[in-house]
């Protein structure tokens, strides 16, 4: 059987504009691409931070099939309890085991099965465990019963994103990163075919500061007083990758998505 | 007289196959681009870390107007009294006014008078100063004596980068990011006439991680074992940013540049 | 005329059981030393973060001389008009130029001058500008009209306040850290003849986690997930140092007071 | 049979000028107390930064039962075979397991079995696993076979040892925290019987800055320039502390030892 297959994957949805740009933007998407799996990174989709239930079914409901989070995952008391029942969530899987929530999941269609891992860098950011031996325990484990393997890297630095990469080249179809909110312009397949992009930008206001509003980010930052962050919303941006797969574990092509909302 | 110019800038420049790349693909841009001034990030010049008198002058002999530098700066102490009297290299304007260099300078060609100011982000880097009163100051001195400004802002968190890109925006020519060695996808003309990148990328080993060889950069991030970096050898490229500005302080395209070696 | 003084300076009080504890034992610490002047770091004042001006003016009522803050200075938005108008509070010194307040002070009585200087560290804290060249500014400005000058270094970081310590020894009559929450065994005189310890500790509850409830604060580090924090009411100590001194910025001894509420 | 016992911990022995003072001043406190068992941090032994199989063969011949270091474990290359074959050496037990060496060790004397447990903190340091369930774990692990345990928590921050120090009272003989250099004034006995100080200090030469000479610590934070540390020789102290112990796991005293050398 083909391990033909598209993964769609999007980046940090970012506050009720980010929601709605994806919702107004992914049917079209998925009319054109007809991805055989979508996942969105979510871990800013409540207010610029966390992530409810409420929403997380919104998203499922709209087509997703995976949704993956970062260091904002806990910020809404309320997801505790559905991180723990709702397999096809997500937070990063070098948490430590006694957090809410699971690392690794499995999702099938068409015949294919794909793993998706979530994933903290440990510079600049707190995670539980190290990311490069939980990064290999996972895709050891899914490399067993899945033929594709999809992992959201959520790091700051930039050294551990493009590491990880070259790392999982050639075991895993896709390795992206997340956190940055600022698509970069490096995607590429890697040479054991591993698609690979350092950070997928986000799916948000473009004109504000990664997400806020750019009058207080700007004022937090001229005055290094403390300022109330809200989200932005001007003009809205749907940012992701499109991965094509021909077989086990194998890219043949990773397609930036920018699009305006 | 017209303002109109062409600013080519070109990132972090790491090691000895990032200066080949770059002497052996400048005169090329330089014919078709045709560009009013060449300004190079140079702080990992010298084997990964830092530049040398020889090196600088090499690439001012290649027709580099003007150096810019980051938190390498003084790694090599034979630049320190360099720094003091070669006013066409630059550290960020942001460190201790009793460091050795300058944070500005001002080249002249064809009339027009380009302001270059280096910046230093403050989270996860020491910089003595602030950077957004350092940048305003620095500013606000230029525009009176100057057509064009660009600003390098060398920092690690997006947040500062597109933050200061907005909050210089229609004040300076371009406000250019470097420092996480990866290009970023947002190239653009803000709507106040500011030509602005988060990250212009390095011009190096992209077969390395961000300029380290692969295999010692993993090692050390999988065994958080200390490792010896090396410079990488492998599959170098040349990234950079063309601005196109048709008046004063005025952009009117960034064209990305990411050229194989 | 004689330097003679003593000054009692009593480190980081914290919420509302360490104003009570400070209000309970400040008389017979005044009547027992009879101190010429009283130093109070206040920062944590305000339920463990932050000052009132309420909280301020009743500090000042008992017999506080100068209130020193340091990180938390500005987590009570009230605070800041106050900031700038009431003299014998002080944000440190090496914060922006712009920011509310001022970072040094002078209080006279029996015709004795105390400067009084707060400065934040670098290292893991936000300031604005460098501790080593604005505590010179600072001190150099104060040495011209005060007998006496007393420096709060409010720091994380041992090698910045011990650093500073030696600095600043025979330049000032003491310099005392801050921000820890936990006293040190140090105090001494330096060969200078300043009087120096490089943390005063806490005025709160000793029972729990540097001033916050233990179970909360174990709670969180043990699971890494987000938990609200409250202050301890648990153990109440008083802590701080008794500078005496007997001529123009020298010291002859620091006893260190640890004292149960 | 009693358990009654008297431990001796010696805080980072910096450099040849701390490995001196302690050997010349260990033999006196042994005579003095008596202890039942010396364990000794030594990450700063080897010239600043790291140990050496000689100098860890030199400290046992003294006297020493276990040495227990910190982030600079791995510093010197020659110690790693060293830290996988000798037991009574130890490097922080949440580090990866793929580490050199171990984080706990048991030793015997007079009938009397103790556990020692190194630890890193997880907050301004790298450790690849988390402080607090490492802690669980290694202490659930020592409880079953040992008398006393005494943990070595080598960490920055107050609130992570303070912490540790409540979450284990009770359940080992002592926790003592080290790295900072500077000894605290908080030693004593919790009420759960458990023999508490956030940091011992250090054994080498108070004169410098946290074991640096203090004119080129001095001048790396004044300037903010690359500035080469050498170990100061100045005004060498040893400083630890003594705990005894009644009964299983239970502390009766501690005692701090400051001692010019
Ligand atoms: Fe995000
Ligand atoms: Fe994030
Ligand atoms: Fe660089
Ligand atoms: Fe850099
Ligand atoms: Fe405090
Ligand atoms: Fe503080
Ligand atoms: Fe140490
Ligand atoms: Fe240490």
């Amino acid at each position: 059987m083909s391990a033909d297959a598209k993964i769609l994957f999007i980046g940090d949805v970012v506050g009720g504009l980010g929601r709605r740009t994806l919702l107004r933007l992914l049917p079209g998407l998925v009319e054109r691409h007809r991805p055989t799996f979508v996942v969105v990174n979510g871990e800013n989709a409540a207010g610029g931070l966390g992530i409810t239930p409420k929403i997380a079914d919104e998203l499922f409901a709209a087509g997703v099939d995976v949704i993956t989070l970062g260091n904002h995952a806990y910020h809404r008391r309320e997801i505790l309890p559905y991180l723990d029942r709702e397999q096809r969530i997500l937070r990063p899987a070098n948490y430590l085991r006694s957090q809410p929530g699971r690392g690794t999941t499995t999702v099938e269609r068409d015949g294919l099965r794909l793993g998706v891992v979530n994933l903290s860098g440990n510079v600049f950011l707190q995670a539980g465990r190290a990311l490069f031996p939980e990064a290999d325990a996972a895709v050891n484990d899914l490399r067993r019963t899945t033929d594709h393997i999809l992992v959201d890297v959520h790091a700051e630095a930039t050294s551990e994103k493009v590491g990880l990469g070259w790392h999982l080249d050639g075991r895993v179809t896709a390795v992206v990163g997340t956190h940055t909110h600022v698509p970069t312009a490096d995607a590429r397949v890697l040479p054991g075919g591993t698609a690979y992009i350092t950070d997928v930008g986000m799916t948000g206001p473009r004109g504000g500061v990664i997400g806020v509003r750019k009058e207080q980010a700007i004022e937090a930052m001229r005055t290094q007083m403390p300022i109330r962050f809200e989200t932005s919303d001007d003009d809205p941006w749907l940012m992701g990758v499109l991965v094509s797969c021909d077989g086990p574990m194998h890219a043949t092509g990773i397609e930036q998505i920018l699009l305006p909302g």
